[in-house]
Formats: C-alpha cells, sequence, structure tokens
C-alpha cells in the first residue's frame, strides 16, 4: 500500500495498461499503435487515427473511404435531441451542452439496444460537431441548421457548420492535425474517468459524459481556453514581456505550460506550432503569433518551461475563426477517439477501478441526540 | 512507482485523503464524520446525515428545521427540465434520466452564476426524487405531477410522489434509513469519478454526472437490482437453495455478497436486514424474506461470503413497492450528499488526479502510406 503523500493526485503511480499510446516513454516520445504523432500529423487524417486507435490497425485504403462515409451518414441529429439543444440557454457552458446532448443520446439510442459499444463511438465521433453546430446557430441567429454536409472529414464538416461555407483547405488540414494532436493521451484525466465509469461495467454514454465533464476543468481541457485569454490581453510582443514577467512575480500561474507527464517538451507542442505560425501568415497576423512566440521563449527563460499543446492550439483556433469557448469542446470532438478506445480496452481486461483513502477525520464521537444539542 | 500488477484496479491504493468516512478499518467499523453508521441509522434522519456529511458536525435541532425547509423549498423542476424529462424516451433507463436531468440543470442553473457548490448540493439532493417521479409518471400515465409536497422529509417525498398518496411511517422511516446506509462510503467508483471530475476543477454538475454515469454499472450501484432479480426468481427458500447451488456449481456470480474492501462483514447489511424483515411481518410476506435469508446461508455456508448492504436493501425495497429499476436511482438520491462532501473535500484541496498507465503496446512502427495498404 501507498502512502497517500507519495500518490498525491496518483501522480506516478501506474493505474493500469495501455496498448494505445506512449506518453514521455524515453526514447519513444508519443506514439498512438505504436506509429509516432509526428507522421501521423504528417500523413495521416484524423478519421484515419480514430480508426487506428479503436480497431488497432491503420485502415486499408477501401476502410478509410467506407469509414468515412459511414461516419458521413451518422452526422444528423434526432428530433428529440434538436428540442432538447433549443432548450438549453444560450448562455450554457458549450462543455454543458456536450455533456447533456451525450447523455440525452444515451437515453435515445442506448447501447443494448442492439448497438455496439464500437457503433456508439462511431456515432459520437460523427454527431458532437453538428450538436454543437446546431446550437450554436439556433441560440445566435435563431437558425435550424441542416447537420448534413458534403464534406468527407469531420474538420471540414465542423467548419463548414460553423461558418457557413466551405474551410480553405488551409484551413481544413490545420484543424484536422489539431484533432489528431488532440485525440489521444493515455491515463489523462478525462480518460480515466472514463475508465473508472466503464470499469463499474456501466455503458458507453456513461464513460463519456464522465470523460465530457472531467476535460471541462480549467486544469485540463480548459487549458486551451485559459491560454488564448493569457495571450490576447496583449497588443504586442514588448507588452507581452512586461505583463508576463508582472504576473510571474505575482505567482500567477501562466496556462499552457509544463506538463504532468512530459519533463522536457511536449511533442504535439512543435507540430500545432508550425501550424499556427502557417495561418498567421495567411491572415497577416502581426500581433498574435509574435506574442505567443516571446511569451514561450520567456517561459523558458525564467522558468525553463515548455509550452504544452494548448498553448500554440489556442492561436491556431483563433486563426480558424473558431470563438474561444468552443476551444475545449473540440478537444471534445478529437479526444472521443481516445476515450472510446480506451473504454473498449478497459473492458477487454476489465477490473472494478475502487482505490482505497487514508482516513484522517475524527476518532470516534459519541452521538448526541437532537434535543441536547 | 507501483507495478501494475499489484494495483489492478487500484485496489489497495491509497489515491488520497478523506474525513468523511472510514470503510473497514480495524476496531472502527464505518463512521460518517467520527459518527458510528448504527447511531446514525438508529437515532438520525437523512437530511442529519447529509448536513453532517456537507457541513461536518450535527446540526442542532433550529438548523436541522431550517435545512429541512430549505430542501423543501428545491424541490420544484425548472420547465425546461420538465419539457426535457418528457423529451426522454419511456424506456430509457432511469440512471440515465438521471444523469441527463443533472446534465440538464448544469445547463439551467450553473455553479459559477452566484451559486455555490453547497447551494448545488442542497438543489440535487432535494431535486432528484422529483425528476424520477416527474419523469416516471409522465411516460407511464402521461400525467404532469406537482412536484412539491408536504412532507418533511425526502424519504416520505419521494414514496408519497411515487405512489400518488403518503407513505405509512414505517415505510417512510425504513427508507429514511436506507439513504442513511447508501449516503457515504470513501473511495468507491462512483465517488472517485466524482473526485477525479473535481480534480480538473471543472463544476459540481459535471462531478456529479460522472458519478451517476459511474454508479450506473452493475459491479456497483446496479448490484441491488441484480440481487432482486436472483431473489425473485425463486418460489421458496428450497428452491432458492437448489437454484443457487446449481449457479455455484455454474460459477454464475451471485450478486450482492462480498465486498472490495470489506473482509468479514458488511456492518450497513445487519441493518437493513432488519428492516426487510420488519417490512416483511408487515406485508405478511412468507416468500421474498424467507428466500433472502436462506441465500445469505447458503453464501456464508458455500463460499464464507456475507451480505453487502445491496442484498436486504433489494428486498427491503420491493416492500416499499419501488419498482426494481429504480432501486439504483434510490442510491443516486443517498449518494448524493456523498459524492458532494467529496467534491467539497477534493477542491478543498486539490491536486489533479492523473495516473500513469505501464504501456503493453506494440514497439515503434514505421508509417506505411495509405496507397500502399
Amino acid at each position: 500500500m501507498n502512502h497517500s503523500s507519495s500518490a498525491a493526485g496518483l501522480a506516478g503511480v501506474v493505474a493500469g495498461e495501455t496498448a494505445l499510446s506512449t506518453v514521455g516513454k524515453a526514447g519513444q516520445g508519443l506514439t498512438y499503435r505504436g506509429y509516432s504523432i509526428e507522421d501521423l500529423a504528417e500523413y495521416a487524417t484524423f478519421e484515419e487515427v480514430a480508426w487506428l486507435l479503436l480497431r488497432g490497425e491503420l485502415p486499408t485504403s477501401r476502410q478509410l473511404t467506407e469509414y468515412g462515409q459511414r461516419l458521413q451518414s451518422l452526422r444528423t441529429l434526432p428530433a428529440a435531441l434538436t428540442d432538447i439543444l433549443e432548450r438549453l440557454p444560450a448562455a450554457s457552458h458549450p462543455m454543458d451542452v456536450l455533456r447533456t446532448g451525450c447523455s440525452v443520446l444515451g437515453c435515445l439510442e442506448p447501447e443494448d439496444d442492439g448497438r455496439s459499444g464500437l457503433e456508439v463511438a462511431d456515432r459520437l465521433l460523427a454527431v458532437f460537431p453538428s450538436m454543437l453546430a446546431y446550437w450554436h446557430h439556433f441560440h445566435t441567429s435563431g437558425q435550424r441548421i441542416e447537420t448534413a454536409s458534403d464534406d468527407i472529414s469531420i474538420a471540414g464538416h465542423f467548419l463548414h457548420l460553423l461558418h457557413g461555407s466551405p474551410a480553405s483547405e488551409t484551413h481544413r488540414r490545420a484543424m484536422d492535425v489539431s484533432l489528431i494532436l488532440y485525440a489521444e493521451h493515455e491515463y489523462n484525466a478525462s480518460t480515466f474517468a472514463a475508465r473508472v465509469a466503464a470499469s463499474t461495467l456501466s455503458d458507453f454514454y456513461s464513460a463519456i459524459t464522465a470523460a465530457i465533464g472531467t476535460l471541462r476543468g480549467p486544469l485540463h481541457g480548459g487549458a486551451n481556453e485559459a491560454a488564448f485569454d493569457l495571450i490576447d490581453r496583449f497588443e504586442s510582443a514588448d507588452a507581452a514581456e512586461r505583463g508576463v514577467l508582472d504576473m510571474l512575480d505575482r505567482k500567477v500561474k501562466i496556462m499552457g505550460f509544463g506538463h504532468r507527464v512530459y519533463r522536457t517538451c511536449d511533442p504535439r507542442s512543435v507540430i500545432i506550432q508550425r501550424w499556427a505560425r502557417r495561418l498567421s501568415v495567411e491572415a497577416a497576423d502581426t500581433r498574435l503569433y509574435t506574442v505567443s512566440e516571446r511569451i514561450d521563449a520567456m517561459m523558458k527563460r525564467e522558468k525553463n518551461l515548455f509550452p504544452n499543446l494548448d498553448f500554440y492550439s489556442a492561436s491556431a483556433y483563433h486563426f480558424l475563426g473558431i470563438p474561444t469557448r468552443y476551444f475545449t469542446p473540440l478537444f471534445v470532438f478529437a479526444r472521443t477517439a481516445g476515450w472510446a478506445a480506451h473504454v473498449l480496452e478497459q473492458r477487454a481486461n476489465n477490473r472494478l477501478i475502487r482505490p482505497g483513502a487514508d482516513y484522517i477525520g475524527p476518532e470516534s464521537k459519541t452521538f448526541v441526540p437532537l434535543h441536547q444539542r
């Protein structure tokens, strides 16, 4: 038995096994099912990566085509779900909307009803972008949008629905790469929550709902939104230098830097930084990317900290025209692939996840009847 | 760092601290905030226990009266929520309904909107019974019931709403005691899921939604329903003896026995068994309770296993006229107190819960371009 002092937040404690990805293994970097994140971000599509994570191998060309068509056919929202999305207030947190939409779908299309876990996974991958876009347009302009589209990719589909016109190829691919980078990351908190739920042999939707709620927090998925709020407040790189130095003096936490597992760099950050730079050049931006690079350099110099995936993703999403409050929902679109693969893996070799705790409460007390208090 | 072999399901691994309850500590039995479960089940009410768990001390007489009134005032469902409950199919799993209702309420009455975590906890304690009863009556008889009632206790309120008439005092108190017994149990899987969600600094509703989804599984909250299905299939104690022996021969798992943490007995079982016996006498039952006792004796003799809380709770709930599929939702009504107290405790001394995993996947693979597959 561990002492709780050494296990605070279970840091460094092995909670199980996985064949899905390596995070921070010496000499191996980040791989999904053995393939390096660099190769996947360069040569694969998000749908290809989702197939790889969920089915264990890269798809053949034919399998990938059929899979894309299948996902495309699963984008439509049932009428009961659109009715419910219309009843969630415009001011709702978008993560609460996705958490609710996922839970509702568990009532409308339950897993046990002749539907396998893998089928639920594909449905959720296909439907989350439609869910967010439908709710968004209904509550901003009153439009009840069609959620079918001709776009083959999930990235293109979402950008099309959000903006009302097809995305440029650079934008589409930037988002596609971002989805690949966010798709899977071992036993991070939201994935672990999904595995805990799955370990009671609960249903697929319960596990994904738990994961969405867990991702929502600023110490996890919410970090990319916080990173953008930081970057966007500065008018120039010099202003950022002064502002961040001041924040460091005041011990304010700078979001988007460091990582529980990585020690020297986050291999995903390098990739998304390249895309952020490219998008900033296309957008003729002279501020946001420069500010980002300056903060990055300062954090290295002052704190020896490296940017994690969230930091440059924030700039990239901004150039894709995505409102800040949808940054974490985009993380959901991607990580659903990883969550689902982990739920299937947990089920394949299940043991109830039920740790113990150190008791630090009072010794036994004598009950005092109500009238004597 | 542990080896995963010793940490499968984190059994015996300390994942943190708690001042809320002791489970299976030698010489201490089960206590909530230091008070023995025996005293609480004998002398306290569920509302008193909820106050104790959430606020740390037993309430004064005046505090308890005011708390009861406050909970009573929080039983009404917002119109958007009743609309949504009407759109969840009659065939939905009732746990999916509560999971969804909780998530919806997080959109309608968000925590950050001048509402504290403690206020959300009280609201959820008060509103879950109304939510289930409203959905139940709408989908069984088309009635849109009023969810306010004169009953002071949550137990009386729920039985009244469910059956359409006030419960007898014995029935009311039996349910009240059951809620006390189910209220809190250290780092069980659903509570742990709530703490994982809370550890990212996510909101209260996300944590409780995660907990409901986790409780739903048959290895956790679903066990009381499975226990009832077992007991109810036998016509007599002798038939149960033959049937269970046959199941043991075939290595079928008998639900409602044994426990991850308790080794020799579950102190809650003794208490609920007394109530099940009393209710069976009142109901002039000659079958169900006798069958339960026989299975209990056999499991002791054949497997040296003891009944856990779920086993006799199943009989007790049956005598209270509660449909089997609502057994786990009743667990939600009770455990919301414990979940909420754990979320507050996690927040008070937070560290992100993010374990590691042993990688058992393939070595690095070379990416093969799509057209070469």
